[in-house]
């Protein structure tokens, strides 16, 4: 029986970015089915107590060469944002609102990429607009989505879902109920799924 | 030319029980040399305004699972300390005093034994007292050794020195200048002792 790999995330979260950059291919190697679960790391940092590593400048530091490491361990390009941290709300109601739709995974795939590859400032709308616009998308229509009241919902609920299961970073994963945070668990992910 | 792997740890911090258990045998495949760096992890928290992820109730709930996965990976007993936070004052300056010694090792050994198996209250005079006779120390002669102003020097020192090479949290490892934080950080280890 294949496995469900719940990846749980906020594009803001660079650890977020390079395990999306990995589970897909980890979903296919195991035959496990990839469910995304947006939810908003600004929520759940402030239900939860946590907070960020950066706002520890000396974990902040380590953690930026950390992430590299492992960006290139996974052949991946990750530059630091500038802008960050970014606030992600609008991105992450955007994201919530194409859920289950097919133009879900090239909206992420446009954020992501602005956000952890071109270092674009996120949180400004003329540059979101312009993100979109370039990935076919309409500006106009993918904000009046995020702004409808049951997507602005949707989040709330699936960030106090995430609260509920105990989370308290991004990305965390669940496989079969098991909770595996940070994009540093891809192995135990890739063996739970497989199991 | 070997490389040389720096461990610096305390006692107290069930993460640097778990690497303990595990560098001299990455040292001996690696044929690197393993020094020893005793620093007192509250004064680093102090320092750099890190705290314990238990000090995040969610966090330390997911914290106490992910490192009995990896004691169960390494084939270690790790059990949770009931008397955990333990101030571990004493104990670092009494490992400090016995640096460069043959005796380091049986001592330390003793320590995190007592901390992280037998789950004993290390914070207790009469606690350690015991622990040591039973590891053939004479306890009067241990603290008095820690007690010794020149061995509290050393340890305010190592513990500045680790602050200022941008360490934040225990265990930390140096290969040759490249950082590493974290017991899940073992393979990185191993890879840059290696290479």
């Amino acid at each position: 029986m294949s496995k469900t790999i719940e990846f749980y995330f906020d594009v803001g979260s660079p650890a977020s970015y390079l395990a999306w950059s990995q589970l897909p291919a980890i979903a296919e190697r195991t035959g496990a089915s990839l469910v995304y679960k947006p939810m908003l790391l600004g929520g759940v940092f402030m239900a939860t107590g946590n907070s960020s590593p950066a706002t520890v400048p000396a974990k902040g530091a380590y953690s930026r060469i950390d992430m590299q490491r492992y960006a290139n361990r996974y052949g991946v390009t990750l530059n630091q944002n500038p802008f960050f941290p970014i606030n992600t709300l609008q991105l992450m109601r955007a994201v919530t609102a194409y859920q289950d739709t097919p133009k879900f995974e090239p909206l992420l795939t446009a954020i992501f990429n602005a956000m952890w590859i071109s270092e674009l400032n996120m949180g400004e709308p003329a540059v979101i607009g312009k993100v979109l616009v370039e990935a076919g998308f309409d500006p106009e229509e993918v904000m009046a989505k995020a702004s409808d009241p049951a997507v602005k919902e949707q989040l709330k609920r699936a960030t106090e879902e995430a609260i509920g299961r105990g989370i308290f970073g991004a990305p965390t994963c669940f496989v079969d109920g098991e909770m595996f945070f940070g994009q540093d668990r891809l192995d135990w992910i890739e063996a739970a799924a497989r199991s």
